[in-house]
């Protein structure tokens, strides 16, 4: 065998890696990034914090020295709306964490939009995963983060690619909390600094959205600080 | 049982008909209009003859006096590439019908992204069925044109909606090919006059491209004259 192409079996597959700004994506690339190469892509869907997410995306891709990188713009989700995270005429829900049924934060089959893209990136540049920060626990009520979902997904890929793509979607925090994800990024040593969860504010996060409400209940209990900063804190 | 009520179970559901412009996203949305009323969505994907289809559509949807209509944008696909219909560095191939393997004009995972637009707008406004156009003969080479691709795309919609939302994608001319198609046309009386096929050109079809090929040897099997001209016709 030549040294060649002995160097080419060696190098790690390609892994795109859907970096929302968030803190579960963010951890989710660095647990990609120890085994794969990683291409980030990250998805303007016309929600409220549109801007504060894209510039958390570059910052942790900056970190992380990632040159591949894809933004891609489906905007046209705000002319759909029927979400409080893209039409504006639907309040941003305060201190809601466990109400149950489908929270007004839900954008209708959102997911399946942000897959297609990675799909179709991933056939291009020859990705071999992507990997998803979906957790099923703490967002029980969106019907396109749970297990089934990705499953079908999988098989979806499948049947729309060609017989030679062998793309697989990974969720390594699908069956995490919030406390656990902040635990695996403690391990991992995730920036967390650089990350961006409000789902109302871009300056400073409000504390008071599901979101808000979720990270800081898991960093308390994982006892770590939250390194980011909330409205009428000392 | 009140009158009101009667007339609200009588009402015909409601179907969104993917309108590309072509000829048999034309004659699936007439297929539909016959039992449904209709909500017509376009999407541009930065293939090389945007514009042209943008007006075919626009066409059609006055021509039925469709008032519900959506235009989304994901030239995303564009930056993607891989693509003879996206990446003008890559010629569309001229008479290449009946070649083996998957045409160069294959634009990746290209109609998950189109049912994912179908079936967030869908479940917004109500929704029952989505209709697409697509055929297993003519485009056996798409692997995104297949039945089994489409019965794995319902049952990713089943997973990843509400619980109460129910849409099914319809995909009426599956097992036609061209000649069929025009014959359905001719009976459902579509105006084959606003639509467009051609891959290459705007302004005249270039007759050459597979698109092309495909509608013109559909015509003359179904001894049905093409309204549309041609580059170098009489």
């Amino acid at each position: 065998m030549i040294s060649g192409s002995k160097e080419r079996q060696q190098e790690p597959p390609l892994a795109i890696c859907l970096v929302s700004g968030g803190l579960d994506s963010c951890v989710t690339a660095a647990i990609a990034m120890q085994n794969c190469r990683p291409a980030f892509l990250h998805v303007n869907y016309g929600q409220r914090t549109e801007e504060r997410e894209l510039k958390a995306f570059e910052a942790i891709a900056d970190y992380y020295g990632v040159r591949e990188r894809l933004v891609a713009d489906i905007s046209y989700l705000k002319a759909i709306g029927g979400s409080a995270l893209t039409d504006h005429d639907i309040p941003v829900p305060e201190g809601s964490l466990g109400k149950p049924g489908i929270p007004i934060t839900y954008v209708p089959f959102r997911n399946s939009h942000i897959l297609a893209i990675a799909t179709s990136w991933g056939e291009v540049i020859g990705a071999r995963y992507i990997y998803i920060g979906a957790t099923e626990l703490d967002n029980s009520g969106y019907p396109d983060c749970r297990k089934s979902y990705f499953a079908a997904y999988n098989r979806l890929i499948k049947e729309g690619t060609r017989p030679e793509t062998k793309i697989e979607i990974v969720t390594p925090l699908i069956d995490s909390d919030k406390e656990m994800v902040v635990r695996r990024g403690v391990a991992l040593k995730v920036p967390f600094h650089l990350t961006w969860s409000c789902y109302q504010n871009q300056d400073i996060a409000c504390g008071k959205c599901e979101s808000c409400l979720l990270r800081i209940k898991g960093f308390a209990a994982a006892g770590v600080t939250d390194p980011i900063p909330y409205e009428g804190q000392q």
